[in-house]
Order: C-alpha cells, then structure tokens, then sequence
C-alpha cells in the first residue's frame, strides 16, 4: 500500500503545483490593484509583502524536501524542458530579477512615448504624463518607467553584487560536480568488475553529494529571495507591484509557451514522443 | 501515422542509447587489452583513437539534432535525476576528465603501496615495482601511479586552461538565459490578457534562444573534445587506456546507481512514483 509521506517526488511535485496555483491568485491580486490605479499604498504594500512571504514559504518547503531528495530540484520532471534548460540551481537566475526590471522600465518607457505621439494632443502636460513625470509614481501598469537616477543607481549596484555572488554560488557548484570525478566514486566505479554493482561506500558518498546539493539549492534560493526583497525596497510600491506582476506573468507564460513547443514538437512526430514530452 | 524522421526526441534518445552501447563495447576492448599487459603500443593507440573518434561522431550527431531541438539536451529525460544535476552544458564538466586522471594517479600509487605492504618480501626491487619504476609505463591498470612531474605539470596547466574555457561558456550561458527575462519575451508575458497566449514574436525569439543554446552545446562538447584528446596525448598509450577506460566505466556506473537510487525510492513510497521516476 502506497505510503503518502514518503512519496518525495510526489510532494515535490505537489509543493510546485501550489505554487504555481498561488501564482496564478497572487497575478489576479496584483492586477485588479494595479489596474484600478489603487493609490492606497497599504494595501499595495500588503500585496508586495505576501508575494515576498509566499516566496519565503515555497523555500522553505523545497529546503525541507530536497533534504529528502535534492537532485530532482536541478531538472524537475514537472518543468517543460525549455524551462529546465534556462534553470540555474533548481530555479531562476537572481540576476534576471534585474534584468526584468531593466526591460520593464524600458518597454513601459516606450509604451507611454508611443501613446503620446499617437495622441494628436502634443502639448506639454501630456508630454509630461509620457515623461510620467506627473504621475507621482503611481501609474496603471506603467509605474517602471518613473525610475529614478537614483534608483538605477542603486539597480545596478545590487545587479553587480548579485553576478558576484551568483558567481560564488556556480563556482561551488561546479567543485560538487567535479567531487564525483574523483575518490571514491570514480575509484569505486574503475574497480568494480560489474557495472552499477551496489557499493556501501559509493551510496554514502551519492548521500552526501545530494545532501551538499540540496544545501546549495537552499543558499540560491536565500539568494533569490535578498536579490527580489532588495529590488522591492528599491522601488515605489506600485512599481514593486508591476515588477512583481511581471515576475509572475513571466514565470506562468514560459511555463504555458514550453508546453505549448512541446505539443507541437509531438504532433509534428505523429503523436508518439518516444519519451517524456508531454508534461502536466 | 508517425513519421519517425521528424521524432526528434526520439531520434536523440536513440543516438544516446547507441552511444551509451558503444561505451560499454569499448570498455570491454580497452579493459581486455589492458588486463592482458598489452605491450603492443599501437593496439593500444588504435583503441584511444578510436575513443576519440566516437566522441567526435556522438558530437557531431548532437550537433544536428540539436539543430532541430536543443533544450533537451540540457536536461536530457533519459538521464537519471542524480546524472542530470551533475549535468554541465548536457554533458560532463570537461574539468572533471582532469579531475579524474588525479583521482587515478592517488588510488593506483595507494594499490600499488598496499600490495607492497600486504607483500612478505619488502626488498628493493618490490618497492621500486610498487612506486612503478620499472614497469616503464606498461602496467596492467596501474599505469596513472607512473605519471611523470612533467606529465603532472601539462595536466595542471591543461587544468587552468580549461577551467578558464569553462568559465567563458558559463557565462555565454547566463547571459542567454538572462535574455528571456528581457525583450521581447518578458514584455509580451507582461501585456498580454491570457497567459500563454500565441505570440509570434515570442516564438521566434524562443527558437533563437533555442539555436543559441545548441550553438553552446556545440562549442561545451568541442572543450569537452579537446580537454580529451589534450589528456591522450600528455599520457603514454597505457595510462590514456586506463584513463579512458576510468571515464567509460565512471559513466556507465553513473547511469546505472542513479537507476538504482531511483528504483529504491519508487520502492520506498509504495510503487507510486507519482512522476517519472522510472527510466530506461
């Protein structure tokens, strides 16, 4: 009879599921506030820290899973291929946290320009509505382009910091990788006579090499979690929110878009996949 | 019905399966001319060249069909959990064939030490036998305890170099993974109404991402490539067949206890993997 505790993958699985649903309502929430031009900042603020709280929770339980069971987490059976291919340590690159925030403040830019010369209206106020420079900060979903020197500043300054640390994070992962190369796994695996023959020493040593990576897994998902709370107290509250918004509709579309690649990759073949392409 | 040329997983699945057939096929030649004392040094270099060559063959298979299909190979569903979080660029970290000539040299001059030790007759010319000296670089796989501080001094400078080529595509790596949290992609994320939604524009940039990062699998298995073949030719023939044999065994033993590992836990939660733990 199935034991429900300890079906790992299974409660992995379910964690992630949870997490996309909550997502899903989190991206709603955040919509419906910024798309009312909600001008209450408390209640902005409210949203912003939830989404800073759930993000908290989530990795928590993955710490708490992968010291179960750590190597699922680098390429879950869950994720589209195409998102297991851009992961780096079981999850997204801190650095492109930045990276949205940076294109976000460019397209919103755009977005309010190409609005104002579309406008026959070319006076100096709705110049200055384009420029956002009347809005106060607080924007329909357009609040990034308000980005102050300053704050690009200070963008940048923690988008340096992150790489480094990113940097640190890839390099120990890299010496865990190679620790299999060498004694006693790659020793063991020459003097075996069979192949795959069951070795005390070797499922010590694989033990040990999961439990390292599931630490590491918890080390870049603090990293992901200072990298998005420090860009979050970078901005106003609604540009956090849009920010936030856009973290999220990101992560559910490439999720949506890999799956729709897939479908179509299997049905180009005739419909038998001869593996594990299509994902739930 | 199905038009297998158009299968593309399929397609890579199998060129993995004939690779991961050919590795065993050549253990077995390189292990036997090993354990025979093989003093012909052109049997010897035959079967290195040819090692080489297969390589360059599965390489280039890779190539094409990642043409077609790259994320897979970054995660590859055929590989075990355990295989693909140890997974650099959909293959081995090339720093980690270094890794493992060290490995080699320190347990086989310990082999060789304990054999002495075990041994009643302590005389000079058993030492001299278990420090490899006169065994002129033909030994029935012990030959790593014979490298040479020459040949320990062009391993490390390979080391260095590698790891520096290593560092490079990492980066080309992250840089092109940052990209999809950019425009166009992350943008349309953020305006469209529907998550998931159709957009040309997203797929086009999809299979560039794609392409790009075929181009880098490309450009990891040509490090990998010549990593290899730079090892090969700073060893004598006998210590690239032990080498070699070390990387084929270490690879073939890796599949088979992350099935094992796997299998274990299935067995653990009940039967009921609740994903795609099982694989072939």
């Amino acid at each position: 009879m199935e034991n429900p505790s300890s079906n790992i993958e299974k409660l992995q699985q379910d964690c992630y599921n949870e997490w996309m649903s909550l997502q899903a309502k989190r991206m709603t929430e955040l919509k419906e506030a910024i798309s009312t031009g909600e001008k209450d900042d408390n209640k902005l603020l409210d949203l912003i820290r939830t989404a800073i709280r759930d993000f908290g929770d989530y990795a928590r339980k993955r710490s708490e899973h992968s010291r179960r069971f750590s190597s699922n987490y680098f390429a879950p059976t869950w994720n589209t291929c195409l998102e297991n291919a851009l992961l780096w340590m079981g999850g997204c690159r801190p650095s492109s946290f930045i990276r949205l925030v940076y294109a976000m403040c460019g397209s919103q830019t755009e977005h309010r320009l190409t609005n104002f010369f579309n406008n026959t209206n070319h006076d100096i106020d709705s110049l200055s509505m384009a420029l956002g420079e009347t809005r106060g900060g607080i924007g329909g979903g357009e609040s990034m382009s308000d980005l102050t020197a300053e704050q690009l500043f200070k963008i940048n300054e923690l988008h340096l910091k992150t790489v480094e640390a990113e940097n640190k994070l890839t390099k120990v992962s890299a010496s865990l990788q190679e620790d299999t190369a060498d004694t006693p796994i790659a020793v063991a695996a020459f003097y075996k006579e069979v192949i795959g023959q069951a070795d005390v020493v070797v499922e010590r040593a694989l033990d040990k090499h999961e439990e390292d990576m599931g630490g590491l897994l918890v080390e870049a998902d603090k990293l992901r979690m200072t990298t998005l709370t420090k860009i979050v107290d970078i901005l106003t509250a609604v540009q956090a929110a849009d920010f936030l918004l856009a973290g999220k509709k990101l992560h559910l579309a490439m999720h949506e878009w890999g799956k729709s690649r897939e479908h179509r990759r299997l049905e180009a073949s005739g419909g038998d996949s001869g593996g594990n392409v299509t994902r739930e």
